[in-house]
């Protein structure tokens, strides 16, 4: 996968985060400015916290307009198909999930890029993926889902790792994307479904 | 309008942005170091997020004496006048709204000079105008203005937009600024007397 | 003290901070991985904040193995010794407490050696110091420690200006740093015993 695809997969990410944060903002009854905000903090937020470290300026949420659009698009989308999304169970958390798995992958590629430091893709794909999901429970006064019992960072980083791996083990450069990607959605999703949390003794 | 003046009204705003956090610490009885701490967060937060994404550093914020001035000035007037203040109705929002449309047009203004990117310079605006009320209010661990009815990052959209517009247009470097704070002013102003918001069907 | 000792100093932080997380997350009865989330974000969040103001990318909190060490470090010994930490009054303060003055020692000097500049150490000390328990308590959704009555941020600004001062004014550069430290750390311990805050009129 070339330049090109990664960049695809950001914006699918910043799309599937985009709609969780409209379906957040739309929940709590916002404004249709309000709802667009909050739209662009979920979907932008991490990959801002993820150029900033990397001084690769301006962040991409700024000066990329297909960004802006993606941002834009699922802000209307989700207020216009509101009724249709809320029948679902939780659909915060499933385009969560997804954005969640998007952007450890994107995170961890554009870290290894520019740094080819494995522990600043690792800690960055991480940061970049749970970003977004952070600021908008902030934004909204929420408890942040990063709390949650059920295993959210550790997916984003089963992801990131399995990404660095791929990349440095020299797998299919098309593959390893998807691979990482279905693992951060499936773990965050079996832990979601079955109320998994890691072992503990308290 | 020269560089000089730019930094006028961001030192205006810093000032008006500044007597909002002085406000809103008071009223949640901090000791005065606490109002400080608080008044430097609103006052300059959104300008440090705003010299963070456009590389330049260090933030004004931080490396320019000015603008502590500003904060320390704008803090001791709060503490000291608190009981006249005390007496407007809601003087934190006023001075809120005032901050909004200089930061809105100095974020604008600056990343245009920056990066010449419409886009970049009209995002930077809205978040170098939100940032500081954002986290102060995160600080205070109270629900962001940003979430409020009526219409508040809206406003300062509007008076991004107009400064860059009039400076793509070629308006008068002089007149543009103003016309652009005031729009925010009164937008956000008219907004919160009539309890204004956009339209929607929720 | 060399570049090294600042390094030393900055990872005792990073330990000391990492404890205070690892204790607050693990109180919230967090699981291990969150418990390892918010032990980073406490004791690498002043850290990252300090650096990208510095334009010192990437951070050290990520691209250096010894401060991730750290944390884990810390998250392990925290999970393991709880029972009897917990015996401790306010272990989590102490800790705080600690690397309170540590982070602003080592803020305040990066801050000089970077931009020779005495506001942005000064100001960046503080922000280096109170902004990883900022974080933490944001994430926790918690009262930011730094609204507490006793002194909190003035602590740290005693830490920075002492270390500030004496590089100026060339003191020892091994005995400076920990004068500064321990005043910082006896404040703030100071105020915290017999409940100190500055005097007020409200």
């Amino acid at each position: 996968m070339d330049q090109y695809g990664y960049v695809f997969v950001d914006l699918m990410g910043t799309f599937a985060f985009g709609i969780s944060g409209a379906l957040a903002g739309r929940e709590r009854r916002l404004d249709p400015f309000g709802v667009l905000v909050v739209t662009y903090a979920t979907a932008c937020g991490g990959g801002i916290v993820r150029d900033l470290c990397l001084g690769s300026l301006p962040p991409v949420g700024m000066g990329d307009w297909r960004y802006l659009a993606c941002v834009v698009l699922a802000a209307a989308v989700t207020l216009w198909m509101y009724p249709t999304l809320d029948r679902i169970r939780n659909p915060v958390v499933w385009f969560d999930s997804l954005g969640l798995g998007l952007f450890a992958v994107v995170g961890a590629q554009k870290s290894m890029q520019l740094t080819n430091n494995i522990e600043v893709a690792l800690v960055l794909g991480v940061i970049a993926a749970v970003g977004g999901g952070v600021l908008r429970d902030v934004l909204l006064n929420r408890v942040p889902v990063i709390l949650e019992k059920e295993i959210y960072a550790l997916a984003a980083l089963a992801g990131a790792a399995i990404q660095v791996f791929g990349q440095w083990a020299g797998w299919s450069a098309v593959l390893t994307p998807w691979i990482a990607v279905l693992t951060c959605f499936v773990i965050r999703s079996l832990a979601l479904r079955y109320s998994w949390s890691l072992p503990r003794t308290w």
